[in-house]
């Protein structure tokens, strides 16, 4: 750990600080002039929404290792690029079919489902786009490897194949396992990626590598279960969505598998794997990764 | 030019060769167990069909740069699966809404339209994967050049962008320079970026990359002009698809703008043009490609 109190950080103000770059990044690289209106449904989908964990998980991975700050800021946003996407592919009538996100029509809902269908396949080509840049500033290795990690965690071994699993999942019972198989790959996947790709902007050692793995795990598991806790305990106002929606879609989640208590305490004893994880990465400047762990856990939103 | 005679190279028993190991390579990576029937719609998307053009571009391409094997048949593997994946999501309701590819049930018929969504999604991910895998085989330059030469050819700027324009073109008239815009990126972009890839997998000089680049450009719009010229002239069972199909939903075609001589005239002149660009490339073993450009112009489906 750092050697300074983690109380002397304040994770309010690096996020405003990560942010502000974040949306000027994504600002400039979605960019408007796609032809016949692709590129208006793609900066729709990415631009003025959404808590940004992932892109924040690249940057504070990054932080700990010192790395390639230029390869980092792309990697943010490219993660940012494939959770767009996927939010735009799961809204479209034949998922989930939902007409409203963060307060806004859908993007299938504002632009018709066949622009939704192609925003979101760009939007993940431009994922990659962001990574392989020309010119000197990252290094092919860097450039290769993050390729690498985020095609995995996006892919039918990650997300997509959670989203399948999901699928299949609508009506029946999962036990602990293929709930926690199916939300590794959907949600999990992509949430340790982030840290992985951060990770992978600089030069950390096998056994800090090891211990980020371990972190985004255990962060992405957190971020589920709270999600859960959540979609009963909060009201849609406070979520910026409908609760009450997985169990109205008779969806398995935690809470119906482990109950309400037992849900918060899996996600307090996540937490300590998150932060154990961290303590022995023996890396120095791990002070976001830790604030960020512990906003995924305590949130209430 | 290569100095050995063109009449002594066989197109039809290279493209046999090459197509067997991309079939066997397309069957070892597009894996049959992602979860909940997501590697069977992926398989059934891509294995057993096509005429794998893309595929003998890239293989053609690195013949000619005497480029790495291995990183050739990933390259032609990832061009074809984003060529997949185009298709699939295509054939959907909200697109082209096809029941019929190749004689078989689409995949949305098959597997349902959101495992159709998916399967898409994951292809697209795979191919990407494809490009840079760990080990020591392939440079990390050659893997990041070829992750962005395939984000670029499958994006907004490329085949996403393409089936953008061609949606809003439907039911409107489109001069040549437009159709020809839309072609550019719809399909010519992968096509030439498959030559591309194929040459990256190698060191082209600058001189044989901007002739390949040619080569590509002028092929790919070839490949546009005598489908347009089939759709009108083939009957279903040659084409192996429904002929006359762009003119039943109204969508401009070289044969409306420019007529079916003016269409076969133009095509001629593009494999001209292919043709030429390989005559000044300066590279030894261009008999593959000179091959598939006379094929691409000369079929009849």
């Amino acid at each position: 750990m750092d050697s300074s109190s983690p109380a002397a950080f304040d994770l309010g103000s690096w996020s405003a600080r990560q942010l502000a770059r974040v949306e000027a990044a994504l600002s400039e690289w979605v960019v408007a002039d796609a032809p016949a209106g692709l590129g208006e449904a793609m900066r729709y989908a990415v631009l003025d929404g959404g808590k940004r964990l992932r892109p924040l998980l690249v940057l504070a991975a990054h932080e700990a290792v010192a790395g390639n700050a230029q390869a980092a800021m792309r990697a943010a946003c490219s993660v940012e690029l494939i959770h767009a996407y996927s939010l735009v592919h799961d809204d479209m009538p034949c998922m989930d079919n939902d007409v409203l996100r963060r307060g806004k029509p859908t993007v299938h809902v504002k632009f018709g489902e066949a622009q939704a269908l192609l925003a979101g396949d760009a939007l993940q080509a431009l994922a990659f786009e962001l990574l392989a840049p020309e010119g000197p500033g990252i290094e092919p290795r860097v450039q290769a490897t993050l390729c690498r990690l985020l095609a995995r965690a996006a892919g039918h071994a990650g997300m997509a194949g959670g989203q399948a699993i999901d699928l299949a999942s609508v009506g029946r019972t999962l036990d602990e396992a293929q709930l926690r198989e199916m939300h590794r790959r959907k949600t999990g996947s992509l949430l340790q990626g982030s840290v992985l790709m951060g990770a992978a902007c600089g030069d950390a050692g096998a056994a800090a590598w090891t211990a980020l793995a371990d972190y985004g795990a255990a962060l992405g598991l957190a971020f589920q279960v709270v999600d859960d806790i959540l979609d009963v305990t909060a009201d849609s106002a406070t979520l910026g969505k409908t609760a009450g929606k997985d169990a109205a879609q008779d969806k398995p989640t935690y809470v119906s598998v482990l109950g309400l208590e037992g849900s918060r305490g899996f996600a307090r004893d996540l937490l300590a794997q998150a932060l154990d994880a961290l303590a022995r990465s023996g890396l120095a400047d791990t002070q976001a990764l830790h604030g960020l762990a512990m906003m995924v856990v305590n949130r209430d939103n």
